[in-house]
């Protein structure tokens, strides 16, 4: 299933695409795409039903926005330098442990909202992901069965970052990942029975057009069922946590100098195979 | 005003105490102390005439759970190595800027709730902290007046920290500062009006009785108006977001070996002057 949210910003219903790629309402059968939806398989499967009797009501997605794929993110946790060429362009070593980071839900905007470059900015760079979305709550996972068993789905994720502020003022990454409409996420929530094998997705990325990063998830370092074990271990995620996997090489700081940050007007195109297309202007914050 | 939530884990109700110390309900006045109660002065304002009034019912505390005084706590944003005393004590030299790390809300419980050391942790330490509660949108700030008008009030936090996992475990803080029921919040939330001066109040924490720390807001490198001031520059702050601003000196991880982290059975006690007091047993996740 490809689950998604439209409407007005704060004002999303919860809609799908059916087999055919036709954008249904799904308002009249579920308060939202939430939590409570992705830790409920028999709300889940209803839906599925529902979508495959193609009684549900049509929604013109001409002029209509897409919002997040998740109406109540509890917390987003992010896996740093997790692909061999991403780690090689920036001259760091490969970690022996996924590296962890933490991104605040309210970063969260959608797919081609607009992304505002923070006041000061002067290295505002980009980062395709592919994210996970929880839907059991893990704590303690043993195996990777058990952590795939743990993952509703996936999403495309902009994992928008400031590396100067994440690197040049006062140690830790998180000043630089979390401002304002700094995750761009979805279009879509794609059911994890969608994709059988997570470790073989292209994700690509365009800057006004042209392609910069090109990338495929059989380079990440730890696989997807590994991050939720290892993540397990450290934190309880919960229905509605995203998990941002890392991303592949071509962002703008593992260019040689001049790097080409992002500016004002600059377009971003991004996606990730059979996720679903981003596109976000950068704008002045 | 002192407000709080009384009641059992996910099922609190609002109180608040009196002018004379008796708790009181708030259930039949508010939903909640919550993000919208704390960015509605009209709302607030009322609460306060109810209770000078003397006729809100009144609750016996006996045997009655203290939950976090915030119902939909955002995010929870710390800052690192903020006390003079505790940068010497680690031997870190003093930041030149607020250094930023993040909490999720889920590792909050409450204030008598009992903290679980996670499993595989040989370093599970503790840190007494003032933390700001947000009650109006900070962004951009220009000046610390500003800032302080952002503040909806205070409570005390306990920001637990696992220093393997935070340390020695690939990089960056948060893989130690994340753990379930990490971050235990309250007993009330004191409306800012009642805490003139948060540069000059006393914290101090005892495990099994014995005081460990004790210090004072005196010797933060920044100060809460200008921590919020700052954070604006670099993400958005929001009402009912919690901002942890730093520990004084006295954390185990700055004693000589053999350091004595916690261990199952141990009990803390933490209180911040005039903002209540916590206490929590250390029991195995």
């Amino acid at each position: 299933m490809k689950l998604l949210r439209v409407g007005p910003r704060g004002a999303e219903r919860p809609a799908a695409l059916d087999g055919r790629g036709v954008l249904r309402d799904l308002s009249g059968l579920l308060p939202d795409v939430n939590s409570a939806l992705l830790a409920d398989p028999v709300a889940l499967g209803r839906t599925a039903e529902a979508l495959e009797t193609g009684e549900l009501p049509v929604l013109d997605p001409a002029g209509l926005r897409t919002g997040p794929p998740i109406a109540d993110i509890g917390k987003i946790v992010c896996i740093g330098l997790n692909y061999r060429d991403h780690a090689a362009e920036i001259g760091a070593p490969l970690p022996v442990e996924p590296l962890v980071f933490m991104k605040a839900p309210d970063t969260v905007v959608g797919p081609r909202d607009n992304v505002l470059i923070p006041r000061g900015s002067r290295k505002t760079d980009w980062e395709v992901e592919l994210a996970i979305v929880i839907g059991r709550t893990a704590r303690y996972l043993e195996t990777e069965e058990e952590a795939r068993a743990a993952v509703a789905g996936y999403t495309v994720s902009h994992d928008v970052s400031e590396r100067a502020f994440m690197l040049e003022r006062g140690g830790q990454w998180d000043k630089g990942k979390n401002c304002e409409t700094f995750n761009p996420l979805g279009p879509w929530l794609v059911t994890a029975d969608e994709v059988p094998d997570p470790q073989n997705l292209g994700l690509r990325l365009w800057v006004n057009g042209e392609l910069q990063q090109d990338g495929s998830t059989a380079d990440q370092v730890f696989g997807v069922y590994e991050v939720v074990r290892h993540l397990s271990q450290f934190m309880t995620l919960r229905p509605g946590d995203v998990v941002n996997t890392g991303t592949p090489a071509g962002v703008a700081n593992g260019r040689p100098e001049p790097k080409p940050f992002l500016r004002a007007g600059d377009v971003v195109e991004l996606e990730v195979d059979g996720l679903g297309r981003q596109r976000q202007e950068f704008t002045p914050a």
